[in-house]
């Protein structure tokens, strides 16, 4: 288990969404493979997806049925990511579809597919139908296990919980991801799932949603490669009895956008808590920048340089990579004016390592586990903040062996 | 020592080019690190260096002094960079340049100089002077006791060895180079110099310099890292004797052309071959892109990935990380027109894998030590081709305890 790891949080049932788990038996895992969600009619949808130009056939099924904006079910199948798989992908997610909705008595948009594993291997038709089977004659389960359930490499269960008043109705947000390699969604996320009893349009929650991930999954990266399956779904039940949200000017607007933004930063820290061979979270500050957009690109210069993650991991306070970084980032940067810290103790200012440099606190927090590095441009009010982990051994031996 | 090290070539003496080495003492490394060539009076100089905005003092030296085209003297520091560190590094290095100057009777901008090592620490001033008043009085050593002079974390000597016949004087080229990690010269190189006697215009042997460069260190990675000090310097004494290349009229410059092209790629792939915990040497191959342009950064997209490098390293034919990369790289591309081979054998077309699709003759070629990984994007005929290293154990070593 990570070192980086998080307790799963105590989620309630939201009214409206039923989870299930069984055993597709994908791959020869000694534990259910098959996630099954069910929402209630009247429930809204939105997300994002990955740009990776290769992705999945579920990732295609997705963009096209979040048009409709309503949702009925929702499945995710682990250990095989059915991405590269051509017209064989395409038929085994179509079935999946059609045997939820022939099941539920819906229409085929309203179903959502995700699945994440090896990529190349076509999904298993008729193992996807038995599982769906399995899924449909199983009890409720916890929130828990339909986060264990969706995990592939994963280390620990990830959810998250928060809450906020809408037009005087306490409304709850429960959140699941799975994710620590191939993690760099610039453009979009991994494999996370909202579902909350507020009612919302759904062409304000995709709003809502969008704004959210711009401030939370594209600021992580665990590796700089992005997936071909990254998905964020956001279901909302309504069942909580406000007015349906359909724009900043509805009553509770300001505060369901706040509780979605916090809930999205509280899954995607917690991929990178479970960053494959992680042992430290890194919080990377850019101030100082011309536009917020360039601090944003020079802070994932430095979260996804390996030498800046090598030597986080080594504890070793060598400044001098965060300066390689930021220089190599191919934004605006003035190397006379550039100011670096660890935590608060700035290292190095105006071109050179400052004259007072004592690096014993410095490697005193390098020894913790939560990382922080500051850079100031000096140049402008652009800011940007990213998260990351540290690249250790434990990140080769995952990957060097995963697949075969 | 790198199991994809190749011996170093037997370079013979370079009329009017004098190498000798000294003691500088700038770590407590027992072993020479300061490097002296003198030039003969008409030397011609060209090169390129880094675009990353945090370069070092050395590097603006070096792209200030190559205006004028003619060079006196190389100096190159090992185990400190001298990189930013501000008006203190710029006054060891005018030190440096005026010390040379004064003994050779020069000019102070016929003077290159050049240092690698940690960042952020200012060269000391002192023992470079006293380094450099050992290396004056220093007997001539051969070119393998330089290269192994300006390495660092290289763990074999780098040089290269290449002749051409212009105007009908056979002229040699000697190259040494050094370099293993932060390296991916996109924009320019690390620390390579190049020696040769023919009579080349300074002009027009940067013209040729920025032709070579562009096909061969800006077509390598090791870490994605991209150096502040990256230089490459080619010196042309003018002893062979043959008519000065001013263009491509003068007799025998594409011969010459080619056998520098020839030599840059020599030692592009020595880096390489040297990358830090490199076992495997892999080159990636990108036909079918719409421009050769789009072609080079799809596979440094593949070059760049960890997943791809991890995979290599565990001689795993994971060709769905491949697709990945190829996904994430910005550039034009068809998922279900994609092809992707190892070695001649091709493992995915038209979006899926092969039908026939056979594992044992890939897993053979995995287990070699020179990995080739081809992509067919089948678009247009944009080509272009990169070099890389696996990713492994041992480079999270090397850079998580290397300034500790």
């Amino acid at each position: 288990m990570s070192p980086l790891a998080r307790p799963f949080p105590a989620i309630p049932a939201i009214a409206g969404a039923v989870p299930r788990v069984a055993r597709a038996q994908y791959k020869a895992w000694d534990r259910c493979d098959l996630t099954l969600v069910t929402l209630d009619e009247g429930t809204s949808v939105a997300g994002v997806t990955t740009r990776n130009v290769c992705c999945s056939s579920e990732v295609e099924l997705c963009r096209d049925n979040l048009k409709g904006g309503r949702a009925r079910a929702l499945v995710v199948n682990a250990g095989n990511s059915n991405a590269f798989t051509g017209f064989r992908g395409r038929e085994a997610v179509d079935a999946i579809t059609r045997q939820v909705a022939a099941h539920l008595g819906c229409a085929e948009s309203e179903v959502f597919v995700s699945s994440t594993g090896v990529i190349g291997v076509p999904l298993p038709k008729d193992k996807a139908e038995a599982g769906l089977k399995a899924a449909f004659d199983a009890p409720e389960c916890s929130w828990e296990a339909a986060a264990d359930t969706i995990s592939t490499t994963d280390t620990f269960a990830k959810g998250a919980l928060t809450r906020a008043v809408v037009d005087g109705k306490t409304v709850t947000l429960a959140g699941i991801i799975k994710g620590s390699g191939m993690i760099a969604p610039d453009m979009a996320t991994m494999l996370g799932y909202i579902f909350t009893d507020a009612a919302v349009e759904p062409a304000f929650l995709q709003q809502l949603m969008s704004a959210a991930n711009r401030k939370s999954f594209s600021c992580i990266t665990v590796d700089s490669d992005t997936s071909t399956s990254d998905t964020v779904l956001v279901f909302a039940t309504g069942k909580a009895g406000n007015a349906p949200l359909s724009s900043f000017d509805s009553p509770g607007a300001d505060a369901f956008a706040a509780a979605l933004e916090d809930m999205c930063l509280q899954l995607a820290h917690l991929v990178v808590r479970d960053g494959e061979g992680a042992t430290k979270f890194i919080e990377v500050s850019v101030e100082g920048a011309v536009s917020d957009e360039s601090a944003h690109r020079v802070a994932m210069a430095i979260a996804n340089s390996p030498l800046v993650k090598t030597a986080i991991a080594g504890e070793d306070a060598n400044w001098g990579r965060v300066v390689m970084a930021v220089g190599k980032a191919g934004e605006p940067a003035d190397r006379d004016k550039l100011a670096i810290r660890f935590a608060d103790k700035w290292v190095a200012q105006a071109g050179l390592a400052v004259d007072s440099y004592d690096e014993a606190p410095i490697a005193a927090h390098l020894k913790g586990q939560d990382i922080s590095i500051g850079v100031n441009l000096n140049l402008g009010a652009g800011r940007a903040t990213v998260w990351t982990c540290d690249l250790t051994h434990g990140y080769i031996s995952i990957n060097a062996d995963y697949r075969s």
